[in-house]
């Protein structure tokens, strides 16, 4: 009986954090797939509809289970999205081949690979619209996407720093802008959102240009 | 009897586009104050709610007029956005005072007015998030907005070429990316949008190293 209702579960789905505000009582541990797929079916209708069109009940048939199967584990809108939204962080490979710029390349092809044609891409302008009225949404969406992806290419920078590449006052956060700013932009504001590795390599060495040391 | 309902005029507004498709019938010439508060009160419903959310009614009551006002000039929603985004196209003043660092920042400055904080900025992430159902809209703002904000910093670079300053290869496109897009990015996604004057300047410096002959 307690499985009969777990359909839709996203298959090779990232696993769903435990509900907010939610005490797990003991014995048998929840069937997770049913987290899993109603936190699928939230980032979707998020990246349709917005957080204003969102609702628990578009949420609770997408994944496939009852509206109080939904309301149960996440009680609130904001809670389940604030959780759904916390699934969109991915692990962290740092980059060390030796050579700054083909760490630098590889850093911003994740963020490339980040784009509108993605559902956490997809997500980020219905975010930015919404930001008037529920600012915390943005703020969690930029400390698990945006601030992660930053730090993959600021890592590589201060390490260029810490080796005597680059110069030692450089300004990391604002190079940091300079390599994922064309990038990003590009992907949003484009007619075509390609952005080529051709292009991220130009984008690394002109910006390599104005700060490496001779 | 005609004016009586021309309330909520802005004052200072751009002048507001003939309708399309209306055929102005001979005389007296309409008065456009009611069109320039119909247009005013479309870009604030669109950066509120969107173009799934905006209604000729809700426009009309924010305009002061009836909905058959609005209809008799503009028979649907999508001609109505049209005209109005049209009307966030902004004078084009070249900036030349023989410093191609000081044009490039000029240039970079008028990118840094238009933010998430100004109408136009506002409406930016709405017409985006809704670019799969509408792609014709985030167009016609990209023709209207985009387009003439790249080239002032295009036209800056073309001429640094022209001049024997920059590499006679330059690849404009990809250098105009690197001067707007970390500016563009950091206003929409920084927690704070604040872009300063010094930053600009930093930036511009720092493509300049990488692009300038010696």
């Amino acid at each position: 009986m307690a499985v009969t209702h777990v359909r839709g579960a996203a298959p090779g789905g990232r696993p769903a954090p435990a509900p907010s505000g939610v005490v797990r009582p003991p014995g048998r541990p929840r069937d997770t797939r049913c987290d899993t797929a109603i936190i699928q079916a939230t980032l979707t209708e998020l990246a349709t509809s917005g957080f204003g069109g969102l609702s628990m009940e578009a949420v609770a048939a997408a994944a496939g289970v009852g509206k109080g199967t939904v309301y149960r584990r996440w009680p609130t809108k904001g809670a389940l999205v604030a959780d759904a939204l916390a699934t969109l962080a991915e692990p962290y490979e740092p980059h060390d081949t030796g050579s700054l710029r083909d760490d630098l390349v590889a850093a911003l092809n994740s963020v490339r690979r980040h784009s509108i044609q993605t559902l956490s891409g997809r997500i980020m302008p219905r975010l930015l619209a919404e930001k008037e009225t529920h600012p915390e949404l943005f703020e969690t969406y930029r400390q698990q996407v945006i601030v992660p992806s930053r730090e993959r290419v600021a890592s590589v920078l201060r390490r260029g720093v810490a080796e005597g590449e680059l110069l030692a006052d450089l300004d990391i956060d604002l190079v940091t802008d300079m390599l994922v700013g064309p990038v990003s932009y590009r992907q949003y504001t484009s007619g075509s959102h390609e952005v080529s590795g051709t292009r991220i390599g130009q984008i690394v060495d002109t910006v390599l240009g104005g700060i490496r040391l001779c």
